[in-house]
């Protein structure tokens, strides 16, 4: 029965929100999908969804070996299903039909070690494996997501057609590129995660500022993310941002929605914040700090100190990711990643085209930040930088964000870093040795001892 | 053979410098110690080490089997050999000669995880286990370590005279209490690590801003650090410290070999700073801060930012105990893990006291830093605080732990952080829901509908 008009393409396992979208997706594209859950309500309502959608070729399967034998040979089955148990299960249901050559593919958030052993357990049984990081939620899912596939090439290779067609489309391309070998493709979507998390940070703290020390209200905040998105900060999400301060609080009376939205600690600080008044802390620092404070000016160098600070953000993922490709001999290609971020998914930005090209420039950059362009980028930014930082921790705001930025920024700024101290300590009270600048070799030091010997402190202070 | 005057009262295993040191520390406090070690010339040196250090009661064994029969009963072996594989190995060669009702104590920096596995796979042969965290390094080992035990409570009673005469004794009693069951004992100790590596960084930070903003030379920071080691800050890495900068280079010329230490990282940045001065940094941006310093006031600013700092710094390691202690259901007594701390090991400190007590007065003290004495204590330096690290930011000099503690006390300090705006995001990009303010539930908003509704910019900026 290979190949015969009634087998389907590929199979999707796991019908929940992302499943469902991500079925309706390929079957939109043209490949016919066969689609299997437990709980079988799920298969009817996706059925009935692919018929409410346009009569799209898409079969309900309501047990594991009809599922698996309604699919064209070699099979690949796409399973997403909660990280963890849930996916070995799956895989267990599954495999048992499965014959050697058949893929099966984890589009779950999973840990890359979990992938890793998968693969070793799947080859023992001659199937191929994938774990594909799928970013960009349920509308990503539903109308082209960035695709993170990495493990065995010829798995990749048996649906690519099918992954380019699904991805996302930007000018260069689709959202999808092979990521490499092993747990590759969930790695990469981790740290795509962390810079996500990143960047809501750093316009969390911008926001903060420009509220507290700016005194900007909502129309006014809505204005100025408008405005960064015309220009070098464009992406999803300053544009929705801008978006968010334009809500009005429909449901509970006035003002603006975003105003009403509990911040996810607050309650438990109310505590804190009651002791820390009859301590006698001051009621409110930013008021102070926000006296002779230029609007306009303010505006500008937290817009450059957010660029700056993303900068060094990304600088930081990526070399994450460097690391461990190196570590695994991933052979990651950096640029081709920041390619397939430029759609679907929730960082998808013009600046990640720069980056992109930055790392074509130099495959082996050392740190987006020694780039030239972003080098160059960063120096006149950071007077503004380090005017924003320095405004906020003097108005009580703290931004850890772009302090960390900064921090990173700065580390490699500099010629020399205060760890010659740390060195000197861990020298004297544990014998770790250190190295000296002026010659090879690791050298150990009595300290105690030396500095009993030079006498107590020589006075030099006046 | 139960009791005989010939069986050592416990027994230890793996002789390299910690093994060796902690077994004579035990022999000299009076307890006949066995020691064993794979590589039988590690015994004999230790044996000779013994005999010269006073005729200790040591007895060198050669083979697992003879060390262990070596033992009253029940026995109680340590082992202290690297963490991982060998531990195995070496609970393998030991326990096959052991019987029920013995223990085996791991004193190696184990993950207490792997220590948890262990106690499951010893309780099946009826052998107690602990995981035994020792700070101190060398000398500590040699002549008062501090002890973290945790595991059987049983195991803990069958040497607590040992432990309590071999820890290091403060004024309060000895360095060492039973910490908790399971692996307690080593994520204690991890911990404390992750504090004592933090009051280094603190400590290289005030260093770098004394340094370049304030111009001070090895001889005057000697006098401060000294000077720093009589009030609130007094401690055993404060005391190095001032020792530190009165060691002249008397090796490679002159001056002082505090500057002749790399600080690790050097080499690798130089590239990027010359890329970063192409790109037009200017030079030097601490010279210019340095402008207009007042000298007296910064060195009184930063010992006020450094006190500060290392409250929050202890604040987040003991609430990491605390969330750890809470699911694992282990009850640690974090007053008394501060008390146990006074002494042995490296982050020994007056400051220890106070957290302890602050603790008695409260034991479930949601922060460090909300107890009155530390708030009232942080208000008062926050000035300076701010000072510092708002200067240090300008003069291009990060001090990201610093700004990180600064941090978590804004943290806790404000009524409500900017990350209201995030939940905003999430629930607009992924349906991710919010909760209000102002009335209990879980919310979601069509948010890009309602913007597009409310028009575009309402143009509220000038």
């Amino acid at each position: 029965m290979e190949a015969s008009a009634a087998l389907s393409r590929i199979g999707l396992a796991g019908l929940a929100v992302m499943g469902q979208n991500l079925a309706l997706n390929i079957a939109e594209k043209g490949f016919p999908i066969s689609v299997y859950n437990r709980t079988t309500s799920k298969v009817d309502e996706t059925v009935d969804r692919a018929r409410q959608e346009g009569s799209l070729p898409l079969t309900g399967q309501y047990n594991p070996r009809d599922f698996v034998l309604s699919l064209q040979r070699p099979r690949s089955v796409i399973i997403l299903v909660k990280a963890g148990a849930p996916v070995d299960q799956t895989i267990a249901a599954l495999s048992d039909h499965m014959e050697p050559g058949d893929t099966i593919i984890d589009g779950g958030n999973e840990w890359y070690e979990n992938t890793e052993r998968r693969i070793h357990q799947a080859s023992e049984k001659g199937l191929l494996y994938l774990g594909m990081g799928v970013s960009g939620g349920e509308e990503g899912a539903r109308n082209g997501p960035s695709l993170m596939p990495g493990g065995s090439l010829q798995a990749y290779n048996n649906i690519q057609d099918i992954l380019s067609k699904v991805a996302a489309q930007v000018e260069d391309g689709p959202c999808v590129t092979y990521i490499g070998e092993g747990g590759s493709g969930n790695f990469v979507k981790m740290v795509h995660n962390g810079i996500e998390y990143g960047d809501m940070q750093l316009i969390s703290e911008a926001y903060d500022v420009l509220k507290h020390v700016g005194g900007l209200n909502n129309s006014e905040l809505a204005d100025i993310f408008a405005e960064w998105n015309r220009g070098e900060l464009e992406s999803f999400l300053i544009e929705i941002t801008a978006d968010i301060f334009k809500v009005k609080d429909e449901e509970g009376g006035d003002g603006f929605l975003v105003d009403k939205i509990l911040d996810k600690t607050g309650m438990k600080r109310e505590n804190a914040a009651s002791v820390l008044k009859e301590a006698g802390m001051s009621d409110d620092i930013a008021s102070a700090a926000r006296v002779g404070v230029d609007k306009k000016r303010l505006i500008d160098d937290v817009r450059q100190a957010l660029y700056a600070s993303k900068i060094c953000s990304y600088a930081q993922g990526m070399n994450l990711l460097r690391a461990k490709s190196n570590e695994k001999g991933w052979n990651l290609n950096l640029g081709e990643l920041a390619r397939i971020w430029k759609g679907g998914c929730i960082i998808r930005a013009v600046f990640l085209d720069r980056i992109k090209k930055a790392y074509q420039r130099n495959p082996n950059l050392a740190s987006l930040i020694v780039d030239p362009e972003f080098a160059r980028e960063m120096v006149q930014r950071q007077a503004a930088w380090r005017r924003v930082v320095g405004l906020a921790i003097s108005a009580g705001i703290s931004t850890p964000g772009m302090c960390a930025s900064l921090a990173y920024f700065d580390t490699y700024r500099r010629a020399r870093l205060p760890a010659n101290l740390v060195q000197a300590q861990r020298d004297l009270f544990g014998a770790h040795t250190y190295e000296r600048v002026d010659r090879p070799g690791a050298f150990h030091t009595e300290w105690t001892k030396l500095a009993r010997k030079s006498g107590s402190g020589v006075g030099a202070l006046n």
